[in-house]
C-alpha cells in the first residue's frame, strides 16, 4: 500500500482505530497420521467465532515458494514491498538488539572465531561461546579507535556481536571477511566498487579486524573475528505519515520493537510476554488509532519442531483474543508474518492465515481460523503487502480513487 | 489488454460478436442477520442458469482495499490500466453531459456559491439551488467572453456546472478555487508549474472568476462560483483499433455514455431506462460485432442504502437476460465495474461478481451467481483490466502468442 501512487490523495485521518495482531510463524502443515494442521488440532473456540464474522483468506508474504525472515515478513504487513525495501543482515542484527542505526552509519554482523599460529581459521564460531564468555570481549572491541570514525560494538548472544562504524562518507558496499571454510585466513574487507566511501569503510574495516586481533590475542578460543553482512539502516516511507495514523508497537522481542521503529512506529515499553503486552495495549489504547501488537510463541514453538506446544501456543493466543475484542477497534486483524510448521520446524514459504474483521465483514466469515477454510474465505489468497490497504479500507480511512 | 504488449501482432477481426453487460455496483454483501448478499437473496434463477454455463470469477477493478469511482471502475472493463489511464474530475464531468472535450480543452467542475458583502464565503453550494434556479445562471455564465479564450459552461444538476476553456496552448496544472471552508474568501486559480500555459490557463480562470461575480452580482444566494477538478480531456489508445473491433455503446446515462465515448465506441442513441436499451441493442445487432450495454439500476438501489431495492433492481435485470442470450452472442459477459454493497451505501473496494458464457464455458460453472460462490469459479479473483483479454480469446479473436 506505501507504493499506491495515488496513496496520498485518498488517504484520511479519522477516529476510527485498526488494531493488528500479528502471530508470528502463524501458519502450520497437516501432521502425516492426523491430517490436521495446528491450527486445526488446537481448541480455538474464540479465533473460530472471529472468522465467522470476518473477511478470510491466506496471505502469501513475499512470493510463491518464497521463504521470508522476520524483515521482509514484517515489512509486507506494514505495506512495505519486500522485494523493494530490502534490510541488510548487519542492519538486521543491530535492530534486533535496538543498537541505533542512522541514516550513513555501516553495520556488519560479527561472530568471535579462532586462528591458529598461523592465522588460519581453525574455528568459526570460537567454539561456540557463550554469552557469558562473549559479552565482556564485545566490550573490550567496543574500545578501539579508528581514526575519523566511530566504532562502536555490542554483544548479541553466544558468539555472534554487531560492529557500527559511524562517520561521513561511507558505504556498505563491502566484501565480507568470512572465508566460509577454516584452514584459510579471514579475508581482507575490499570494496566492490571503486568509490571513495567503500574505500573508505573498507580501510576503516580493515583497521578495526587489525585492532581486534591485538586486543583479542590472549582471548583463544575468541582471538579473532568475522565480519559479514554489511548494510547501512534502510531508508523506508514513514509508516504514520504515508497512512495518516498515529501508530503504536508493542512486542516483547527486541527484534520486532527494531523493526517497527524503523517504519516509523511509536514503540512502547512492556513486559516480557504477552500478558504484559496486552496490558500495555489497555494503558495506551485512547492515544493511538493503530496498533501493531507482536505474538511471539507460535513462532518459537514452530521453530522446536513442537508440534503440541505450537497447539497450546495458539490455545494460549485464544484465550486473550476476547480482552481484544472488547476494546472495540474499528477494525481488527490476526496476521501472521510467515508459516513455521512445526513438521518443518523452520520458517517456511506457505501461505499465512489471515482474517479481517470490521463492521462490514459480519457476513461474510469460514466456519473456522484454519488454513484449509480460510482458502475459500472471501479474501481469497493475496499478497501481505495488500493487508494494509484492507485495513484502511474497512477503517473508512481512505477515499474514492478517481471521479 | 489494451497494455498487452504484443496484441496488435495476435488479435484479428472475424465475425463473432460480444456483449458485455455492466450491472453498475453489481456486488454486494452480506447482512448481519441472514448472512446472505443481495444477490443470495434475489430470485434470478436466469443469471444462475447462465452461471452454470460460464466461466465465473470475482474482479478486483483496481486494487485491494481501493474504491473506484465510475472513470476508473469503466476503464478496466475496457481493459485499461485504471492506475495509467487518469481522468480528471472537470473532464469526467463534462463527460457525464456529453459536453465535448477536444485535445487541449481544459474543464473544471463548478459549484455556484455564496459569498457575503465583505467577500467571503458563506455557503460553498449556494443552498444547494436546484435545478431550475441553476440552469438559467448557467446559461449567463456562458455568455462570458475571456480575450483570446473560448469559454463554454453548461449546467450539470442543481449547483453544478462544468467550465470549459478553449484555446492554444493551455494547460490543467491548476490550483483550485474552494477553500473549503466558509468565512474565507475563495482562492485564486495559481499555475501550480511555473510553465506559460499553466499561467495562461490561471490568467483566464481569474478571468472568468472575476466575470462571474459581476454577472451574478444580483443573484444571491448563487452570486459566486467554485472551481475544482481542473483537468484535459484523456489521452486514451482506441478501443476500436486496438482490439479490430467495431464497438457500441448502449446506455440511458450520459456518464456511461461518455466514458464509452472517450475510448472511440460509437455510443447509439437509446431511451430512458434498460428496456429501451435491450431494443436499441437488437435493433443494431447486425451493425456492431461488440456492445457495452449499461444497467443503473444496482447501483442506484445500492447508492440509497436500500438492499430489497437492490434485490429487486436484480430481479428485475434477471428477467432481461433470456431476450440477451436469445440474440446469440459468441461472448456473453455480465460484469460490474464496482462493488455498490447496500449496507455501505457507496461504492466499495470489494472483488465484483463477474461471468463469461462462450461456448467453451458450458462444463466449468458455478450452481450460483453470487459472489461466494464466483469466489471458487474457474476464473478464481483476477484484475478486471483482464477481462477484455478473455472476452477477446473465447470470441476467437487472439492468435497464438509467439512461435
Amino acid at each position: 500500500m506505501i507504493d499506491f501512487p495515488y496513496l496520498a490523495e485518498i488517504v484520511q485521518k479519522t477516529d476510527s482505530k485498526i488494531l493488528m495482531l500479528v502471530a508470528d510463524g502463524l501458519g502450520g502443515l497437516a501432521q502425516s497420521g492426523t491430517r490436521r494442521s495446528e491450527l486445526e488440532t488446537a481448541r480455538v473456540s474464540n479465533l473460530n467465532r472471529l472468522a465467522q464474522q470476518s473477511a478470510g483468506g491466506l496471505t502469501l508474504p513475499v512470493a510463491p515458494g518464497i521463504t521470508p525472515g522476520s524483515g521482509p515478513g514484517h515489512l509486507a504487513l506494514f505495506g512495505y514491498d519486500p522485494l523493494k525495501y530490502l534490510i541488510g543482515r548487519g542492519a538486521l542484527e543491530a535492530i534486533g538488539i535496538e543498537m541505533e542505526l542512522k541514516p550513513g552509519d555501516v553495520a556488519a554482523r560479527g561472530n568471535f572465531a579462532t586462528v591458529g599460529g598461523g592465522g588460519n581459521l581453525t574455528d568459526r564460531r570460537a567454539g561456540r561461546i557463550s554469552s557469558e564468555v562473549a559479552a565482556p570481549l564485545a566490550e573490550k572491541l567496543n574500545k578501539i579507535k579508528v581514526p575519523g570514525i566511530e566504532v562502536a560494538v555490542r554483544h548479541v548472544k553466544d558468539y555472534r556481536f554487531v560492529l557500527r562504524l559511524r562517520g561521513p562518507g561511507l558505504s556498505d558496499d563491502l566484501t565480507e571477511t568470512d572465508p566460509q571454510r577454516i584452514g584459510v585466513a579471514p579475508l581482507a574487507v575490499e570494496a566492490r566498487l571503486k568509490a571513495a566511501a567503500a574505500t573508505k569503510a573498507a580501510k576503516a574495516a580493515n583497521a578495526f579486524v587489525e585492532a581486534a586481533r591485538a586486543v583479542l590475542q590472549d582471548d583463544a578460543p575468541a582471538n579473532a573475528v568475522l565480519l559479514r553482512g554489511w548494510s547501512t539502516a534502510p531508508d523506508l516511507p514513514s509508516f504514520s505519515e504515508s497512512y495518516c495514523l498515529n501508530p503504536a508497537a508493542i512486542a516483547a522481542y527486541p527484534m520486532y520493537r527494531g523493526l517497527a521503529s524503523i517504519v516509523g512506529m511509536q514503540v512502547l515499553e512492556t513486559g516480557e510476554d504477552f500478558a504484559a503486552e496486552v496490558g500495555t495495549l489497555k494503558e495506551h489504547w485512547e492515544k493511538h488509532d493503530f496498533f501493531f501488537l507482536h505474538y511471539k510463541p507460535t513462532d518459537a514453538a514452530g521453530e522446536d519442531g513442537d508440534f503440541d506446544k505450537k497447539k497450546k501456543a495458539l490455545e494460549e493466543l485464544d484465550e486473550f483474543l476476547p480482552s481484544l475484542i472488547d476494546l472495540k477497534p474499528d477494525v481488527f486483524i490476526l496476521a501472521g508474518d510467515h508459516a513455521t510448521p512445526s513438521i518443518m520446524a523452520s520458517h517456511s514459504w506457505h501461505p499465512v492465515p489471515f482474517m479481517l474483521r470490521s463492521k462490514w465483514t459480519v457476513g461474510e466469515g469460514v466456519d473456522r481460523f484454519s488454513e484449509r477454510d480460510l482458502q475459500r474465505g472471501s479474501l481469497g489468497q493475496f499478497e501481505a503487502k495488500h493487508i494494509m490497504s484492507l485495513a484502511l479500507a474497512h477503517a473508512g480511512k481512505l477515499l474514492k480513487f478517481g471521479p
